[in-house]
């Protein structure tokens, strides 16, 4: 039985800011894409075949370490909250939302690596690690991966490496990805050459949060934007390098505003924070956007007695499904907005 | 010697909010002009003889109970700044900013009676009262003029009354004003109708702070139009029942507000909290608009632990020249913002 309620009463370690440069970076994730030869992949399956597939690779998944005392999910069995609240975690993906039946979601105890089965691969293996720490995370799936493979007829090309559905995963399947904050480089305006030359060098970024262009609370994920043509180490190493750049520009951007607009930018974040603390009333994009402020503040030193993993844990919980399976009721908008400025302020109380 | 630095250590006793209705009215004012006869008015006079009229009637208020202990001003010997600082205490017009040779005022001990000399009539004598209290300020200004008058040649005709130098005082020389807060019925868009019809019952209401039609913090002065005709007790009792008709109608406003919006009028009651507890830079409009609107929390409920009178307090003193007197140097606009918003959240962290 998949029991949200338990889950959300211990946030997952990755997002508690104890890795490196956890003021900018707020957490590193890696993904792998793994097929199964004796299958046609998944979107072109139907249900009889996904389901055989499910049960394929669930039995390889229930003999691994990794999901010892773990979790597994049955996703069509969940309502539609449920789905949201896990995507709302970074567990699975939008395409989980909308279909779910014979697609299955595997977690291991702390909640820092899962795999999906029938998502556009047959599997999707990802691990988190809090900050910028693409080693351990690509370490924890390697390991997964390591277990799994053995198990399982996978896909493999000579050729081309690993087959997946989408000819942009093929060859390592992998995609490492950091949540970066940058504030500093949206505020200075800045951010636009950023992105274009970030394109330039063979990796993709774009906002994190809200589809699309729409940069809400300044969170951006950057990622590599192919996977053939080069080794798991060279992309691990190619990205943990860009990171570092766009890192560096973004310390450099604070450095910046924090000395030529000191006080413009300390009422900015003070501003964000007494707002956050005595709000009666607060939608989810003017949370992001305050917390954002407020985690700018932490970051500069303007604001010390709030940790960033408070408000990294924030950044997640106050999405909508997270707030009705906090208060175990569905809500409607309106209640969520004055839920989510109960929820802030006792966070930010403690 | 003029000294701002130790008269902003006490502040004027009709701001403490222990008036009648304080939760709506501030303060009630009444105001007496009168005229020597043996002296042209004063927009007329030259130098000399607005020096003689200063030297007269000085001399009459240092023989008066009223002013033992209290303070004569020379505001003609003043700063710019310091003219600024007693027009933001209601002590003086805004005429006295520019003409000031041979102008004074004469103020008593507790800051609530207060005497201009060589105004636009020779003689302006005023009394505040906290709350909505207009018999006490009436008493204490008649006593002031009962004391002042066999000590003058007081120009005074039997068909017309007090002759002043504007037609509009002419009678009774008599003005009665409340100060008002009136945030509700600018909520629900009700305030114009209201400032409509007590045009049409022969009394004025206008926006407080803020020239002209402006109604910043939602403030308002409430007064009597006509001085002429009607005895000082009538024009007292029916300016009395007309603040007490604009108080009920405000609270009606407030219980409306409170009950059908409730939680989005605490939302910004508790917003507008947060900005005044935490914001580092603040401009005096800014400012008036937020405490306007946590002083109608207070006024509901909504806020507990703040006290009408510590919002009082800071309705005068975030004003330009009090920021400025308080910290002993001039300031720019920039700085005041700092200043005052250190001043606010140092107030209402008490």
């Amino acid at each position: 039985m998949f029991d949200a309620e338990q889950m959300i009463r211990t946030p997952a370690a990755w997002l508690d800011a104890s890795g490196e440069e956890s003021e900018i970076v707020m957490s590193s994730r890696v993904r792998v894409a793994r097929n199964l030869m004796s299958h046609r992949f998944a979107h072109v399956c139907d249900n009889e075949e996904l389901s055989e597939i499910l049960a394929k690779v669930g039995a390889a998944a229930g003999a691994v370490d990794t999901f010892a005392n773990g979790r597994t999910i049955a996703m069509g069995e969940l309502s539609t909250l449920d789905r949201q609240f896990l995507l709302e975690r970074h567990l699975v993906s939008r395409e989980f939302l909308f279909n779910s039946t014979n697609r299955g979601l595997w977690l291991n105890r702390a909640e820092d690596v899962s795999l999906m089965i029938n998502e556009e691969d047959h599997l999707r293996m990802q691990a988190f690690a809090s900050g910028l720490d693409i080693a351990s995370a690509h370490e924890k799936v390697s390991r997964l991966d390591d277990a799994l493979g053995p198990r399982l007829d996978i896909a493999f090309s000579d050729r081309f490496g690993y087959l997946t559905a989408c000819p942009t995963n093929v060859g390592t399947g992998l995609r490492v990805s950091v949540l970066i904050h940058l504030p500093g480089l949206v505020h200075s305006r800045e951010i636009n050459k950023l992105l274009e030359s970030v394109g330039k060098l063979n990796h993709t970024i774009r906002g994190f949060f809200g589809e699309g262009s729409d940069m809400m609370g300044n969170f951006f994920q950057l990622s590599n934007s192919t996977t053939l043509g080069a080794t798991e180490e060279d992309i691990v190493k190619r990205l943990k390098e860009m990171a570092v750049k766009v890192v560096n520009f973004e310390r450099k951007a604070r450095d910046v505003l924090f000395g030529k607009a000191r006080s413009l930018l300390e009422d900015k974040v003070w501003r964000a924070y007494g707002l956050l603390r005595y709000a009666r009333s607060v939608s989810t994009k003017e949370a992001l956007s305050l917390v954002s402020a407020v985690r700018l503040g932490v970051g500069v030193g303007i604001i010390r007695d709030v940790s960033v993993g408070t408000l990294n844990h924030l950044l997640v919980y106050i999405h909508p499904a997270h707030l009705q399976k906090m208060r175990g009721r569905t809500m409607d908008a309106q209640e969520r907005d004055v839920v989510r400025a109960e929820f802030i302020r006792g966070e930010l109380g403690r």
